[in-house]
């Protein structure tokens, strides 16, 4: 039986969603619209044509063998109908009928459907602040807008730029100018921290600060007040005055496209998102909807959740072709997962943070661990630094972030947890995580088994730990003399710090400890240090045994101290 | 309570067990003893010694922060206490009382014990073929060995080597010869691939002429019969001859140590192995043991597995520690996991692969997809080519296997996948599997995704494959005229071949088959070709609206090829 499938807007899902049923069903007819006139383009790499890694805004929209997504294209590769520069304006769901205009020639018309897909998308938010609409302001919202951008820079008329907010597309967007344009760059963030409610404030502040080393300037917890210029943007004021900009970019979160949905009737949030079930199927079963139009469960708090994201609705895309050709796939949610590059670092994320997860009534407590992310004595490694949220009394896993170079150690590590997330993992099922092993890829006890093990060892209470933001605080109030800085390293790490601090960092190496156990006060806070907290874990249940109960364990060690600011 | 625990065995899993139960119970007495006189060692790093990536044994022996793991370090730094070069000769269970032998002096005695740990691991088998003892034919067995290996090679007396056993270890260690030594190296394997068991023979294949272009001979299918020389070993005689050698490595697979266990009427199975509950006791409640002499359960077979890993050993040991102090920790099996770097390649694996999928009675299939490892666009990539074994009518995914380069990008994969195994998982969990997405670390539709998709339209019969060695068979029989081979790729990707072929490499690319269908032959087998099989698969789809049933989609495609021994 040979139906038509009309898809409302094509980029991501719908063209997904459209190739899939056409392989499924050759035999329909399938018409896709888009008021664009450049589709199905891969949004997500805009920051990288930005930067000049990719060089022609064409990369973004060609198949990964070098053919362009074009209307062409889909109707000689594919068999599919596109009509670009196309906008539709009310769905007749008793009739079945798309109604829709021509943006060239104004003409209006309709397109009868069998079933009908809605990928309208999302559209960048934009601050209601005056000065938003002059020319040079912009947001990232699509391959026309990031060409406009681009040129404004190669023709070099950008000297410097300010980037309102830092998720992940800001401080892509932060990194594309700065890294290889030069452009003298300011992040402004209202926040008290980059990615908010993605990691903590911890691992945030030092993935800020490794951007600020690679030359991002950065205003937190500050808001934008006016943009002003004469006609062209010239600068951005912020409560710590002007900022100078030949151009700003807003990535301040973005807004589902629902109005087709809300006015065709169909169940729309409070959140604004259109509601689908987990077949992807809209109030209406005739109408399907996916991507950044859509919420779909949290498979975490149970609760729907939001996450506009390019890989979620390729999957989704797939799931919805599959159904309008009469299957049963079925798109069970999202736990939330994330990486970004931020120059030479990587930083990841996949269920809550431990800050979302209070906020959505978890009794939620972190762990944090440092280590090579392959075995010691492998010449070529580097350090992960990664947090697990886990809920006490359960003991389950509701989140991991972390930190590491630009390689995909972090993300192998990430995607593990990711993938065993919606099955209610405890930190047992993290202990005993089974990675692949060789010395060239992990640790025989992978970071990850480590990572397990802490939190064990802190819901257990035989782990007291301080965060290195803590620590930091104690160190710059250390005249006080309230706290004994004890370095459980061996004297040859230890030394450099004996010798520049010698009144408040005492060295005692953890297999000294119980001959020197004398040289321990009694009547201070202890904070316990070494390269990652292994060692100082160790000094700690020693000191347990002997009576020293006021013991802090700094997470992460003299490895999470490097990363953060300051010069100690 | 205070009580006395002795452990038998002080690699991996002695010491890990050692130190956890230490740590929660530090009045309590731990006594480790160990034949050898280096404990502690990373063993699966002895390949990185011998290659002279890791310089100095030492280093395999030492923690993170490069303190030696010897008998005072776990005495002062742990509270243990070590008698190495001491061994195990009987355990009298009723009496509570491990008899020793001092090896130095010869003097027996015993230790009383509450609880006591069996971690004697296993020792490499030793073909018993003539010539097996002579002086330059060793195991990887210990780091003792190791040195004397590496004190020969370095002191150029090895110009040839011959390496028995294309195992990980085999490969790792015919890699470290050949590849900073300079030392021809030939590898001699009985079964008639590399890597047998762990990853079919296609990708064993690939994987086998990537060592072989990085300077690596291989014989495969081949036993050899006896090792001769005179005092010293000169040659290995196998069914094609002798193969000169001044040093022989026999990687020929591990016996477990349980002469001890059996000797004292604990379980053992027929394999061999200590029997294990998942708390890691022995059928002796007082008795537990891990490691490499144990078995633990299949997590996808449920039958019994062994996998002698130091992995494995490691996390064990952590559960051994925790259930010695009265914990109830529980390690509840392994669905089998590796990961070998074999030059500039990765190879990985988790679950069954296909043969031992059949051997172990499912009705399995698989599929195999190349694709990059990043967004397409996304300037630095590298192809992953992966294999997914699922039981037919279930869906059921039992097992993946892949190689890429020697990044991380595998092992993220592979990973993902392994941490999910367990909880037997099908096609759609791979299809829907949320990694974390930005172009610089994966893409949108992930090759782990498209993984998914592949197997589940290869199970609905949408997708009729052809493996690249089936694909070589054809083409080596090109002359017999059965066969069109259809190149869907564009002219600029076809015409190299179809200049040298023009009889039998046919370019039509696949968005221009609608117009030329009629240069499609009815009467011929059709087999389609393009980078990865994507396309391929697109025309198979279309092909078989038109009737043309016969077409074989060549999985992986000319990526595929590339890899694979020939010219084409």
């Amino acid at each position: 039986m040979s139906q038509t499938i009309v898809i409302v807007g094509a980029v991501a899902l719908g063209p997904k969603a459209a190739c899939r049923f056409k392989r499924l069903e050759p035999g329909s007819r399938v018409i896709m619209i888009d008021q664009g006139s450049m589709i199905s383009y891969g949004g997500c790499g805009i920051p990288y044509y930005i930067s000049g890694d990719v060089s022609d805004p064409d990369q973004l929209q060609s198949t990964s063998f070098h053919m362009l997504r074009d209307a062409r294209f889909f109707k000689e590769a594919k068999g599919i109908e596109v009509m670009t520069e196309t906008r539709a304006t009310a769905i007749d769901r008793e009739g079945k009928l798309l109604r829709v205009i021509d943006l060239k020639t104004g003409k209006e018309g309709g397109i009868a459907y069998d079933q009908l897909v809605l990928a309208t998308g999302s559209r960048p938010r934009r601050l209601p602040i005056p000065g938003a609409e002059l020319e040079g302001v912009f947001t990232v919202s699509s391959l026309d807008e990031a060409v406009r951008i681009k040129a404004r820079i190669a023709e070099g008329q950008v000297g410097k730029a300010v980037v309102i907010g830092a998720g992940a597309i800001g401080l892509e967007m932060a990194e594309a100018m700065s890294d290889l344009w030069g452009i003298e760059t300011t992040v402004v963030e209202v926040q008290d921290q980059i990615l908010p409610h993605i990691v903590s404030p911890t691992l945030a502040r030092m993935a800020q600060r490794h951007m600020e080393e690679s030359g991002v300037a950065f205003q937190m917890g500050e808001e934008v007040r006016r943009i002003e210029g004469e006609g062209c943007v010239e600068r951005v004021l912020t409560g710590q005055g002007a900022l100078e900009a030949d151009l700003v970019v807003m990535a301040v979160g973005v807004t589902p496209n629902v109005d087709l949905a809300r006015e065709a009737g169909l169940a729309v949030s409070e959140r604004g998102a259109i509601m689908v079930n987990t077949r992807m199927q809209t109030s209406d079963p005739s109408i399907y909807a996916g991507g950044d139009c859509v919420e779909i469960p949290n498979l975490i708090t149970g609760k729907p959740g939001y996450w506009p994201l390019g890989s979620l609705a390729n999957r989704q895309g797939r799931v919805v072709g599959t159904n309008l050709a009469g299957g049963r796939a079925e798109f069970e949610g999202a736990v939330g997962s994330f990486v970004v590059k931020l120059f030479d670092m990587s930083v990841a994320s996949s269920g809550l943070s431990l800050s979302v997860a209070r906020r959505e009534g978890f009794d939620a407590v972190s762990t944090f661990v440092v280590q090579f992310d392959r075995a010691h004595f492998y010449p070529e490694k580097d350090l992960l630094y990664l947090e697990l949220v886990v809920e006490k009394g359960t003991r389950r896993v509701l989140g991991i972030q972390g930190i590491g170079n630009k390689g995909d150690g972090l993300l192998a590590r990430i995607s593990a947890v990711a993938a065993i997330l919606k099955h209610r993992p405890t930190t047992a099922d993290v202990s005993n995580m089974e990675l692949p092993y060789s010395p060239p890829f992990s640790s025989a006890m992978d970071v990850l088994n480590a990572l397990g093990n802490a939190a064990e060892n802190l819901l257990d209470g035989k782990n007291r730990v301080m965060d290195v933001d803590q620590f930091d605080e104690w160190w710059n109030h250390r005249e006080n003399g309230k706290t004994f800085f004890m370095d459980c390293r061996n004297w040859g790490n230890a030394e450099a710090y004996v010798k520049k601090y010698p009144e408040h960092w005492k060295s005692i190496p953890q297999d000294e400890l119980r001959k020197r156990l004398s040289e321990v006060p009694q009547d201070k806070n202890i904070v316990l240090i070494c390269n990652t907290g292994v060692r100082s874990y160790e000094a700690q249940v020693f000191l347990d045994e002997m009576g020293f109960h006021n013991t802090f364990n700094l997470q992460g060690g003299m490895a999470a101290v490097k990363k953060w600011p300051g010069d100690l």
